[in-house]
């Protein structure tokens, strides 16, 4: 089994209150894909600039993530920079450069087009859009987006929403796509608007899965000292999707035990910057702390 | 086994966006016992004004719920009036008339001072201390607070909290008790001033329990209409400590259970004004949600 994914490589520069990295390895893409080759093989779709050093991607070589899909355009790579409070929930965007991202139209490889599992990072809603027009009937489709794509394009989102298996939003973006408070409520509107699957992410509350009319609740695991959340949400979807892909089923069952395996990638992710924690991680590790969760739940 | 509980006896009247409940029956007091006495014999120490219609307990009475430490004192009864927001984890307190419960000191009946169980309520720290330099040594004393008291009072509540086994707090408390952001690290802070074991009470994100240097996470059970949340954290607490001392033991295991009970009873609740729910609820129906529980949270 393979995945596709569609989305950003990008040098971050984050502040946090434990220290800075500076143009540091970043963007959905990558996370995404560090996170599910631990299960699947990934199949990259992304865009960088000639200032992109080839060399920084190779640990994910290594680990079966391939990047034919991965065009270099004459310019500079997409650039993000944040910064984090005391209170690790809150950050703010303190820079972003689109730089060759702008002009960026996904073009997907001929022998990508029959991908059975594709996952739609943050971008455009337009572009994801066209990924979907490219490629032969997946098997299931995983979809991101966030806030400033629900309030700015919500006519083409709504049209790529329709399409998809599965839509994974935060707590808010829920609360906005629908304009329902209640959490519950609004799960179930996002039902009538196609995807019959949704995981709701809360943060360091947790994510709740909602799934054939029966929700799933997982806590986050608890961790004192969050270094850096950056991509904490990116390497929770590359953990769900790659489980589901590697049991190459998505009943219940196998659902519910992707959220915990999301669960557990993010909760080392966000223990060091950028992919520091994600490079050292160990399949022992992982399973570990999938273990940890059951007895974090269990009664 | 009976749990001793020393609390408020009020006349509350509730806004919420489904309507408005107008002097109805309220309290700690009495929805703790409403709570506990599906477990567990529950004696109550508390006071009325003599405006107050005995009749309204006569539902407890039947319960096995005992009103010997029930003090009825010349004038009003202790009256809140508060209005929800359309976000209900939103309250804002439209007035508190004290009235009896101004001079309220509570006198523990002699058959009530050997008490196993405690559950202080949320009453001025003041009056804890005194409730236990009367009982003998307890088995388990439970605490509950609020930010009031922990901002204004907080000297003499750090002694009742030295004295107590288990504390009940909300994540908000949590961080105000111990000036620390991170819910893990206040965590650990407050098992150093005493209690052992912690319950954090998260809203609708549900509850964590500190335990033996384990943590126990349980979400809050999905609702679509929550009516009127008033006495939510109040029979939590009954059905937690109802089932500890049915139990008759506080293992890790007893606790976790406790912690699904707590929140099944606090889940029926906030279904309808006042009583009405707990008043109505059976033991079969309170079995089922704790069985609902299991599969909100297994994989």
């Amino acid at each position: 089994m393979s995945i596709l994914v569609v989305g950003s490589i990008a040098f971050d520069t984050v502040e946090t209150p434990h220290g800075t990295a500076n143009d540091s390895l970043g963007g959905s893409a990558l996370y995404f894909s560090a996170a599910a080759s631990f299960f699947s093989n990934v199949n990259v779709v992304g865009v960088v600039g000639s200032d992109f050093d080839m060399s920084r991607i190779s640990f994910l070589k290594k680990r079966n993530v391939n990047f034919d899909g991965l065009y270099v355009e004459s310019g500079e790579t997409f650039r993000w920079g944040g910064r984090y409070h005391q209170d690790m929930n809150r950050r703010d965007t303190l820079y972003t450069y689109l730089n060759v991202f702008e002009d960026f139209q996904p073009r997907i490889p001929a022998q990508y087009r029959d991908a059975e599992y594709v996952f739609l990072a943050n971008i455009d809603p337009e572009l994801q859009y066209q990924v979907l027009e490219q490629i032969n009937k997946p098997k299931l489709v995983v979809l991101d987006t966030m806030n400033f794509w629900i309030s700015g394009k919500r006519k083409i989102l709504e049209e790529v929403i329709k399409k998809c298996d599965i839509i994974i939003l935060n707590d808010e973006e829920t609360r906005e796509l629908t304009n329902e408070l209640n959490l519950i409520k609004a799960v179930r509107k996002i039902t009538e608007m196609g995807p019959k699957t949704l995981v709701i992410k809360k943060g360091e509350h947790g994510a709740l899965l909602y799934n054939n009319d029966k929700f799933f609740f997982t806590p986050a695991y608890p961790i004192e000292k969050v270094i850096d959340p950056t991509g904490a949400g990116d390497s929770f979807a590359g953990g769900f999707l790659g489980y589901i892909a590697q049991s190459g089923n998505h009943s219940d069952e196998t659902l519910r035990k992707a959220l915990i395996y999301g669960s557990s990638i993010a909760s080392y992710n966000v223990e060091d910057f950028s992919f520091k924690s994600l490079i050292s991680l160990t399949q022992e590790q992982l399973k570990q702390r999938y273990g940890e969760f059951e007895s974090l739940t269990r009664f």
